[in-house]
């Protein structure tokens, strides 16, 4: 039999708990809203992690030494800004602006507060990210810090939160941990197990998880877990703490209806009168981690692109990733990501190249969107990449980097019909218009080898997310591999005074365009060929330009549905400026694709020269 | 000791599986690509399962009582193919088709084949829509039909499959079983699991699995594992078969490098001398189900839809609740599915009123929109819902869905800005944008709650995949009762002759653009007040009108980003007719958002009625 000591430290656990109890009904209650009963059940587990185990300079959010946590369930952000108030990192003042038009604090962490890595709030993204971050810290930066990562339970039922697990065990990462805090109330009643711990400590150990299984309100059982979690090598660990929902307060305490809800004034002192004494603002000292540095790495080198003959046939993904091996070379902060298919989309040349910073996400695009966020968080450049339609899968994790100001950069290969006999599953065919319709996204689209490798230089120092749309076909090199190509940019191939119609390609669609335009020429009809690479920013006084001068008439061709891709990036354009738009029209994919050869697909779909040449002549 | 006795059906089995192996490289080599191999692994297994346990009349595909057979892997069409062939369904000669323009035979199975149920190919999809029907077998139909998904190894992965484990095993699915063809090798090498079948069946069981391991060439080992699979009460079956890729011919068999790769026409030659005899055509009876009907159901009734008094107060969510409950009364087929935020959606009215078919999804948005999906295949009339902003977690389900030739429906709710204070994380800002972008589908964007409910009845009956987008905020009832609405509909709110701009607005916006209308008429400027519920498709009549009576200047506003929503839907209208196209402005969310209040937000987004007043001035 062990004997139960008190710990020295209970006491100042139990007034930090108290604390952030307090802090997050009073925060919530001035905000008229949010999520105090969510918060109090993981208040104890916070306030050990917080005076025991974390490592933090919250004067150098930027210490590379810093231990990481993440609040995956973001809805309990009245604790985590609590903590940064215990920690003296913000003010009561600050505090109280929660959920307030202007605060830092809003409803949902943002990394807009220096001490907050990555946007969550969307449930089931935190630990995966947290792999990312893992990922680095174990065999990038090889640093001890840890990683911390706060789970609701109605959470677990996302099944990113198993692509973490999986990815997780299967990279051994010991210096990550995941706090469940089991609170047995979803939104809208029980969660699907309850508080049935056993069954989510099963499920991870399944996974090849170490798993503990304690009371979350029991101070002992969380230190011991903590404890044995740092102590713990060669896999992650999860401690799944069986929680109250509303701990502390009586009224509040394990009863359905009071998510997401604040206390109004008169149960705000009625909760203050049970967590006596009310209204403190301790300072609580975080551990500030040891000193330490990155692993070394090798000096930069100048970039050198692959480079491309005229007329060469090679395919865009190709290109992709003989310059994304190139960028391995210049600069070691590049690292790769793929989703089993690296052999489609050519990041199996970084691979086999630079397997120390290549790691295999296999099938799980949630998984691989959030480790490259992770990355992102530590400073690398990752570029993940899979087939584009595949993408669709992680359009939540997309979406939220945008939230989180991430950096990273994507490649989606296999883009539209013209990916062949594959068949409709296999092609994308609304990417471009998905990740246009992301804030503050760069979107490119290149249609030569060239200009690939000239374009991912680009994307390498391109902040935001950066996306990539490559083609499965080989096609001709049309551009010498010293032409350049920016960000916002394009390339008027063909132009003349005689112009009559503005053709606005990208891709493969570029090379229908340059065939009509040589069947047009040889019936004596000019048009201006333009390459819209960059799809988004799209290079508006080219367009405007070529518009004046061809009689405002232009035609759009894309590999993709007519919703949102390079036909309404072109009317933006034009929407931005004063007068009437140009008559545009759009030649987009518009009716179900089957299986076929790429020529017999993109023909049918309406997207081949001869469709160009019609539409041209109809217009003229 | 168990004494091993040869199974009467040993020599049929083998027979089947020699000949599917055979046809599996017959085609693929006809068609020059596709996945011999990964259909090889497989042949075995679906040889027992075709001959002694699928209960399909192969006649009769609208069968009620058919068994359903869904390859999550679909890359192995040629295996399903080589099945329909031997089943009699599908002639030698449409088997050489694969692949090629025009053929039934895609890549990967679409439900152009009368057979097959879904689209596969985008890799762990099957079992998550298995869970669907098994959802309506089970608890709906209440037949005895057994749900076979055949899943690959790599696909294990994908966080989705842990989504059907979990939710397959909270409802008891007895009727679903998952047959994992453990090859070994994914596309670029082996998988992460490789051969550890136990480490699959732990995962399993952890998630409240009957799980069976066998060596899936062991015809006792199989037969015996399909037996206890159907005769296994109260949860659903595993069985995880190790399996060589390539099996049964020498050169092929666990070798790197053959994923995806159809052999030449002398490696096929070989391939059939250890085949021999290599090419048959016979043909398997496979048993036909027994007779029964599904459950009876109720009678239908009149639609008796709730009625909102003008002025009155409703968010268009609440509207949404109501009138599901209202279908639901008056339709015994509809079902209602939500991501564990009912008392959000009002989703909740419908699971209160209708508790045996509401299925709750928890906090998994793929398998929300993959449950709808199964219940489709059924028959049945599925409306899932949850925060617009999480439907991009399922965005590859809705893709796959299109191809699918699925009809569910939709319900987004939160959209955008006005959602007000729980910040970015939870503002549907893509929804539009990304449900346009998908084939088919319809989007719909209501104002106010009788309209809400009269587009609600419209979806009821509306093919495809059909998508509403509701509003957190409650807003004034600007419709009476008995106004009619419709898909493809448009309301003119405010016209007059001397209309000097067109401002077209939807759902939250719609309001902005009455305030903006009432102040600009307090200036003697009249507008045109377009209410575009239909986003797709649009009303294009009403608004060529539009734009001719008000001097070909548009202000489209909308509480969304820029790019694909309601402005772009616009500009698309246009872009179909002849001639240049009219001024348009667009307002939309140009800046990442914080919290706040929805008015504070608007503001701040630009989509306010003080800034449709600013566009419509500017534009005069």
């Amino acid at each position: 039999m062990t004997t139960t000591q008190t710990h020295p430290q209970v006491q100042q656990w139990t007034n930090l708990a108290q604390q952030l109890r307090v802090d997050s009904i009073r925060c919530t209650t001035a905000a008229g809203s949010g999520h105090p009963t969510s918060s109090m059940s993981a208040a104890d587990l916070m306030a050990v992690l917080m005076i025991s185990y974390l490592h933090y300079d919250f004067d150098k959010p930027k210490n590379p030494n810093n231990d990481h946590l993440i609040f995956s369930k973001g809805h309990a952000s009245p604790l985590l800004y609590s903590m940064f108030k215990a920690a003296g990192a913000i003010s009561d003042e600050e505090l109280m602006t929660l959920r307030k038009f202007g605060s830092r604090l809003e409803g949902h962490p943002t990394p807009i507060l220096p001490w907050v890595d990555v946007a969550t709030g969307s449930l089931g993204q935190g630990l995966p990210i947290g792999v990312g971050i893992a990922l680095s810290g174990k065999y990038l930066d090889k640093l001890p810090y840890h990683i911390w990562v706060l789970l609701g339970d109605s959470e677990m039922a996302e099944g990113s939160q198993w692509e973490a697990f999986d990815h997780a065990s299967h990279y051994k990462l010991d210096n990550l941990v995941g706090i469940l805090d089991c609170n047995r109330l979803g939104q809208r009643g029980e969660t699907e197990l309850g508080w049935n711990t056993e069954a989510y400590a099963a499920r991870a150990r399944a996974f090849g998880w170490n798993a503990i299984v304690i009371d979350g309100h029991n101070y002992d059982e969380v230190n011991k877990a903590y404890a044995q979690a740092t102590q713990h090598n060669g896999s992650p660990t999860l401690i799944v703490a069986k929680t109250i929902k509303g701990k502390g307060v009586s009224f509040l305490e394990n009863v359905n209806g009071w998510h997401g809800k604040a206390l109004s004034k008169e149960q705000e002192a009625k909760a203050m009168d049970e967590l006596h004494p009310s209204v403190r603002s301790m300072t609580f000292p975080v551990q500030k981690p040891a000193d330490g540095q990155p692993a070394p790495l090798p000096a930069k080198k100048p970039l050198e692109l692959p480079q491309y003959k005229l007329n060469e046939e090679a395919a865009t993904r190709k290109a992709y990733g003989d310059a994304l091996k190139a960028l391995g070379a210049a600069n070691p902060e590049v690292v790769g990501l793929d989703g089993e298919v690296s052999n489609s989309t050519y990041a199996e040349e970084f691979a086999k190249a630079y397997p120390d910073r290549y790691f295999e996400q296999y099938i799980a695009e949630q998984q691989l969107i959030a480790a490259a966020v992770g990355l992102s968080v530590r400073g690398k450049i990752p570029f993940a990449s899979t087939f584009a339609a595949f993408l669709t899968r992680a359009y939540d994790f997309i979406r939220m980097a945008a939230i989180s100001r991430a950096n990273i950069r994507l490649c989606g290969s296999h883009a539209g019909v013209s990916i062949g006999e594959d068949g409709p599953s296999q092609m994308a065919l609304e990417d471009l218009s998905m990740m246009r319709a992301v804030y503050g996204s760069t979107v490119l689209y290149p249609c030569d080898p060239n200009q690939t490798a000239q374009l991912m230089a680009e994307m390498a120092q391109h902040e935001g997310i950066v996306y990539m749309r490559t083609t499965r076909e080989k096609t001709p090199t049309l551009y010498g591999p010293d032409e350049k190509f920016e960000v916002g940019g394009s390339k008027v191939i063909h132009q003349s005074p005689d112009d009559r119609v503005t053709v606005v390609a990208a891709g493969i669609t570029v090379h229908e365009a340059l065939k009509a335009y040589e069947q047009l020429k040889s019936q004596r009809v000019l048009i201006r060929v333009i390459d819209a690479y960059s799809v988004k920013p799209m290079d508006d006084e080219t367009l405007f330009a070529a518009a004046q001068e061809t009689g405002n008439k232009i035609v759009v061709v894309e590999d993709h549905w007519s919703e949102g891709g390079l036909g309404d990036a072109v009317l933006e354009v034009f929407t931005q400026r004063d007068g009437p738009l140009p008559q545009v029209v759009k030649l987009a994919v518009q009716s179900m694709p089957g299986s076929g050869t790429p020529a017999e697909l993109m023909e049918e779909a309406g997207i081949s020269a001869h469709h160009i040449v019609q539409a041209v002549r109809a217009l003229i």
